[in-house]
């Protein structure tokens, strides 16, 4: 038998305090809220600094679901990796993606040929000055592969999505490093955050064998050409340590999902949003557009505003910008030619890619259901 | 022989004062300053009510084209229909187009095949009671059939963009219509700008025929069902008539362009996109991708956030936004899908939909080299 | 002996959810939280139709403050005045005020010299049809009174401040209104804002004897000489009632506070500020500059962007500005006059002031302790 | 005799194109455009990178001007010093003030009380390498020492103001300075912007005694205890060298102005303002708010986000918003201060004010009438 069944339900939110789909799902019975290990939600805030609609959104989903696991809502933000991603620009649409693992039972089938797995593990608590260098790095490395331990997926091509929420350092975290004696990547909170998605990234290209040799930590936001087609890391000032989330496709898994994946060279790749489809079995070769837009459950992608100021020879505006930060301004383009593409504005479209994808490029992932 | 040669050139723009690459064409003998028609220009403002870009540019390239026609300014002005439309949000790059009419010489060929044709005409100055009113559809339709018949247009089906400058009401011209015992469409000059627009679009459907019944002015901005599915208005302020641009196929016309068209039927309808290509003799029925992006001239397209607040049921943050426009949001979305498909971000998508294809979507017509 | 002691406390907001400050007073007895009858926040939201720090603060405080009172979260919002104003616009800062009234016992002198009371009321529910019109304006009068005896507040001429949550109108209240035969003052629910704004402040008006004969509910929106001096009202999708707070000085009510007001002409000015401060007896008529800036509780203010365009004959942007709406740029100008003259940048400057003072201007109270 | 007569005025403008109110001034009479020699204007763009009102701004009065002074507008902008400062946020309003230098003529009398003069003198052009470094410290300080001469100003003392267009490096400079075999102080062009302006700023404290040890040229952007409090510089991408304005009062000229400044502390600092205004004659110290808001010409001031994001030990949000830009918030409030003490919003308010006063405050000086 396999080991569970992945089920994905995505889910409208009214606002960023709005639960009231994910309470119908769990009310209805689709849903056993102590299935639930994963949420990934967009939400309607700027994507910046000051964007308390993730933080809201986490509170309130952990607010409502604690009352149905008999824990406190501290506990749940445990439990559960939620990923709030904000910024629904353009025809982005503010919604959730809940991830369930349900045990396995007698109706399921034996080994399955590949479906949708989700496998989950944390990294130790980070000193302030490993954040952005090699231990980070390495760490993650570990914790991807434990995740994929976890989930059941058992090859390194199998793996199609790594989502990775990381810490920051802020003034006092500086300041700890200095009285114990070291120095930080950077003095910045701003800054730090680029470092430690990028070593997050960096982190997850070695756990699946994208780069070969040892990675210098001179590298992280310098050497360019290192990255990882599948990496996707947020950070966030609420945690210490990082959680992995790796998305892939496993036989000893169940369910109705399968996953595929593909790495836009740049902003507008609509040919690699198709290979992507393609990947999860959508699509014909010789009509990439030849599926049903119903089989779509999420996109995933990263959007990144190139940062040599241009796209395919020509200049965007986007980092010279000083009324719209260059961050909405590429999620909005990207989520453009993603929904356009999908049939669907439903998607996860997520900025901060560094070492995730090439310059001014990005993974993109597609759920698809199988019919 | 032809009638003459329609030379298009599309040329980036550094700034919105840049107007180096339009006097290197004309220095280089590839451009006849004479010749120029109509400039089509994306400008890098906010494409708002304080886009100081569009004055900026059209006020640069007529200083600097002056010279070399021998003549003012402001004559040139006059002279070359200047449409610039504010706002490269996401990946769109600042750039303008550069409509060029060569008269007929001996090595033209005879009838062609039906290649790019360009007609201009206005409208007479129009009294401030009546903008946005019947008088305006009415005379928009006079001068639609004008421009087809200067630029040699034969047959309504053969128009795929109709580009207008339209007028607006100030505090002053509100003043004025009162003083004459008439009362206006509006008293906001934000709004009248819509007004105008709307008329100018229905307008362009009256002339060609997209509309079959005759229209109550009331239908202004009220009677959604009634478009055009080619029109594209924009209002400014320094103009008290309007200015027709008709882009079509003729016959009687030379050079190396065709146009397409289609209408989008929402701000992600990738479709009609590859609709447009086709119609344009680009992309095969099997695969709608299999052309050479090399092709695209330019894409000529209109963004509109659907009044509904939904795209494909799916609920946006567009009009509620109170940092970023909806103008700006979904001129982003839209430039991404459409800069995806043509594989080149130096696009002209403007916003301001009012009657112009369906709400929350727009025309969308492309300029084709013929290879 | 006096009725009640009325204490106010200023407390700093490390962001929207945190209740760190207002629990700490709780925790250190200085505060008893069955005596908070009111809270006055400035989030740092953008102020506008998406800032959800407003509810994300309401709601963090509600949850944060329901086990210390053992009831439940949404009982805590019944039951305490929450007036959350989203924007700290340029030297804003975050912050919360927090009213008290402690009940009366021995050591409270007899009748004082007139200080700081607090009165709190609701009207009842107002039918769809009735917002923004006659009812509105005459329950909410009502309403003002009843707060005024409610708190203690004898005269009229004692009150300085009414800050009222209204109701507005969405499409679903709108749809209800038509079903019962009636019409709406208007279908969109960000234009009902004002309009319930505007009919509350003639409310306050009314009770106030500001306004001495009847109003004609036409004049909602529409005749600016007809306005409140002490009236600061805000619109809220949460509720279908208004909650009235008012604040003014009682003869029957102890404490350390006075509180004075005045009516900006415009928005910058500085006199009228320097007024209210002379008024809650601060400064002296020779040097108006003359006061300890400690004393200075809170400053409440309303800013409004001039509808003319204009402040004292210049030109603003501000209605003008396509990326920061009117309301972000006037909070922020207001906010470092009135911070200037206190000496403090936590201070309540909140927007949209239909009806509350003159157009472009507005009222402005000083809660000062007394020495 | 005097050396010369100061002409001031402040102008309206309608927008950043429009140069009528200067021309009227020559029309008439009242300003003859030989005279011209300086021009600092507030136009209305955001301020930052792609603020494209100040250079639109620039060539339209350089083209209006050129047949006036029967040359090119290439040789306008060299002749005259344009300091052209966007961002009008708030209550500002777009206006230039235009200084004129009438020369010696009998009816001038002799040595005066020390009215408004203003000298000009420019450095040489700077290698890309000397940016922000101590060569462009001591060649600025240099031109400092210049302009007082050429105007005419005798004592440092008697200087209040020092306005310094700089330049910034490019992507090509940095280019240059490598293939030269030098390294640069930044290859962002964006941070060069701060180094630049900070380098000038120190020059101006050099020259004037404002720092008596030699400056390391590693304190640029360091060692925020070395300041000027009359340096007011800006860095633009058109000239390679720096023009230095110096404005003061000169017992040798003439006409009615008198200038005095003073250093705002933090960006609320009123009292700063106020001994502004005192130090050109305004107010008395009994009641500094007791002068005629005529006697105004212009107030001049810097405005800060403190970079320790406290405003007196208050949190603001200023640096945290990814909305709007800090500098725009911060401009906004120091406007509001100064326009409602001076009760007069058209103001100059410039932001970027590395070593520019105090961090989070900055000087300010005063343009008043002698009556």
């Amino acid at each position: 038998v396999a080991r569970y069944r992945t089920d994905v339900f995505r889910v409208a939110m009214s606002g960023p305090g709005d639960v009231s789909a994910v309470l119908d799902l769990c009310r209805s019975g689709a849903l056993d809220p102590a299935h639930i290990v994963a949420v990934f939600g967009k939400t309607e805030g700027n994507g910046g600094v000051n964007d308390f609609t993730r933080e809201y959104s986490c509170s309130a989903l952990a607010t409502a679901l604690a009352p149905l696991l008999a824990t406190s809502s501290a506990a749940v933000e445990q439990r559960i990796a939620m990923v709030m991603s904000g910024g629904t620009e353009g025809i982005l649409t503010p919604h959730a993606t809940i991830f369930a693992r349900v045990p396995e039972t007698e109706d399921m089938a034996g080994r399955s040929d590949g479906r949708l797995a989700i496998g989950i593990a944390s990294t130790r608590i980070f000193e302030p000055w490993e954040i952005g260098r090699g231990a980070q790095i390495e760490q993650t490395a570990h914790a991807v592969r434990a995740a994929m331990r976890e989930g059941g997926i058992l090859r390194t091509e199998d793996v199609h999505w790594v989502q990775i929420k990381c810490p920051l350092l802020t003034a006092g975290r500086v300041r700890v490093a200095r009285l114990a004696g070291h120095d930080v990547c950077t003095e910045s909170a701003y800054k730090s955050m680029g470092y430690s998605r990028g070593a997050s990234a960096l982190g997850v290209a070695v756990a699946l064998g994208e780069i070969e040799s040892e990675i210098a930590e001179e590298a992280v936001l310098a050497d360019w050409s290192l990255a990882s087609g599948v990496a996707s890391s947020s950070a966030g000032i609420e945690l210490l340590h990082s959680v992995i989330v790796v998305l892939g496709n496993s036989e000893e898994v169940a369910g109705n999902y399968k996953i595929g994946h593909d790495v836009m060279r740049d902003a507008i790749d609509a040919r690699a949003v198709l290979a992507a489809f393609r990947d999860a079995g959508l699509g014909s070769d010789a009509n990439p557009l030849d599926f049903d837009p119903g089989q779509i459950v999420n996109v995933l992608a990263k959007a990144d505003p190139s940062p040599d100021g241009l796209v395919r020879g020509y200049r965007h505006t986007m980092l010279d910008d000083t009324d719209i930060s260059a961050t909405r301004h590429v999620r909005a383009a990207v989520g453009g030619i993603v929904a356009g593409l999908a049939g669907c504005p439903a998607i996860f479209v997520s900025g901060g890619a560094e070492h995730q994808g090439p310059p001014g490029g990005g993974p993109v992932a597609v759920i698809a259901r199988v019919i």
